[in-house]
């Protein structure tokens, strides 16, 4: 994507937002942030500011002062969009808010410019039908925080150029997210299609009492996490039999369908299972300790970040 | 459990009987390999000195020669069994494969000496009925190879006495594996019925056409999989609502129930979605390329496992 004397707009400048300014302020972007609430936007530039400066602590960043001047708050819409090359739209996720912004957005939108949603459920058919410029709407979905976890999915509306998604697929790989494609829209996605569906397995064994939450999160963090983290689970089960996925497929696909046709009747988690599973998490982490283990997950984040980078691993 | 003054008996030494005598004699205790080909038995020491030094080089490991020094090769089950404290059984997986070695090892066992099994699907209720010693045997389910993948998953067949599962869970626990507690048997333990989940739905997104084999893939690797790794899918999402996992649940539990309901009818892994997944991964990786690439994961396994002990991830 050239965006050669242009810039990127974010749109919304909450966490999600905020970490997108750093994302694309680090690999060289200069960036324009637009909030509507001046609070929100007074935050922005400490919070990065922080941020950076824990990239840099974790040796995944050379230059945060340069990151930091790269990036500035904007006071209007206009400010943000006109001329920007790439606009990344992270504002609450309701169909309303994003059908308003969506349209405050295509009325500054230049020509050529993407748009990307950070909607992590709303499919863009949703919000950006009206607009003007709609072919060049899509989702850019990311997993929070996004200058840690690089995954971002790209979601077309039936009505997305292809162009509009090649292009956000290449900005994203330049500055160094991982993208991944859909070529249509769906519930979920793909990654909370995935997450759901082991999550649904996980509280269907825990309610059915074959084994605690913490022993169920030791079998994913002990075991099936090490080879997700850098092969994912195609490439794994490619490496599990001698003769690779189809001779895999043919040893274990008739197990693997005999076990989803014993889940045909799924359950939503009920409200005993939450409470229980609530419970059983507070005395593993007290409440008071939610916060302090949070900023533990993004060390470890940003530690296990350097680690791929060092291995090679996209 | 108390294994002073005896040692540990492996049982089949294929990839995962050898991979089982390396975690136990690099915890310090003295090992006895048994299996019934002599040409198995004569490739064991080879193949652990080779792993021990891999593991020194990756920082995991102090002294290789001490380590291999505690592994002995012996040629009878008896010169094994007697006297163990432990016995961990790895045999080809067929029930009566499994059957006539549990009679076997049942000759030979010691008083309080505990048997598990690395049947990876096939439950101890299927081969250890007519043990004598039935109570004290149970599976003991790695994931290959065990040496670096510490998770075990520890399964009662109706019959074994919970201490034979607490001693087991503890041994496993001083040896450094990482173990886990099903209450009963069921179909795949957990990692696979978790594991299958998330491959059901990930093959049912790839054959309905919204992604490449090698962006789901992504998908875990740079998304899901980071997270998972180092805290598991519960603490996951514990820490992804401002107020815990009851949170979560009342946020998204809906829908996660809804795309469920969407796979209510589960399909097979059919033969043209797994046709088409192995071409696309033969591109990705060429046949003639699937051996080495099983070096590289084993390689970035255990420059994982580093990562995690450094970082106190257990």
């Amino acid at each position: 994507m050239t965006v050669e004397g242009k810039h990127i707009a974010i749109v919304g400048a909450g966490l999600v937002g905020s970490g997108w300014a750093v994302v694309f302020a680090r690999a060289g972007h200069d960036v324009r942030v637009y909030d509507p609430s001046e609070a929100v936007r007074r935050g922005v530039l400490s919070w990065a500011k922080s941020t950076l400066s824990s990239l840099h602590s974790a040796g995944l960043l050379d230059d945060p002062t340069g990151v930091l001047e790269r990036i500035d708050i904007v006071d209007s819409m206009a400010g943000a969009v006109r001329g920007a090359a790439y606009i990344q739209e992270s504002v609450f996720e309701t169909v309303e808010a994003k059908s308003s912004v969506s349209l405050e957005i295509d009325r500054y939108l230049s020509a050529h410019a993407v748009v990307g949603s950070s909607s992590s459920g709303i499919p863009a058919s949703r919000f950006t039908e009206s607009c003007e410029n709609r072919t060049r709407f899509l989702v850019a979905h990311p997993v929070n925080p996004p200058h840690l976890v690089p995954v971002v999915e790209l979601v077309p509306a039936p009505w997305t150029d292809p162009l509009a998604i090649d292009r956000a697929r290449q900005l994203m790989g330049e500055v160094g997210q991982v993208p991944v494609t859909l070529q249509r829209e769906v519930d979920g996605f793909i990654l909370n299609r995935l997450q759901g569906a082991l999550l649904n397995e996980a509280f269907a064994l825990y309610s059915e009492g074959y084994s605690s939450i913490s022993d169920i999160d030791a079998t994913v963090r002990a075991g099936l996490g090490l080879r997700w983290l850098f092969m994912g689970p195609f490439e794994t089960i490619d490496l599990n039999a001698p003769s690779g996925i189809a001779d895999y497929a043919a040893r274990l696909g008739p197990m693997y369908h005999q076990m989803a046709l014993s889940r045909r009747d799924p359950q939503p988690w009920s409200p005993e299972t939450i409470k229980a599973a609530e419970a059983e998490r507070r005395t593993l982490l007290p409440f008071d300790q939610l916060a302090q283990r949070r900023e533990w997950r993004d060390h470890v984040l940003a530690r296990l970040s350097a680690f791929k980078l060092t291995e090679g691993i996209p």
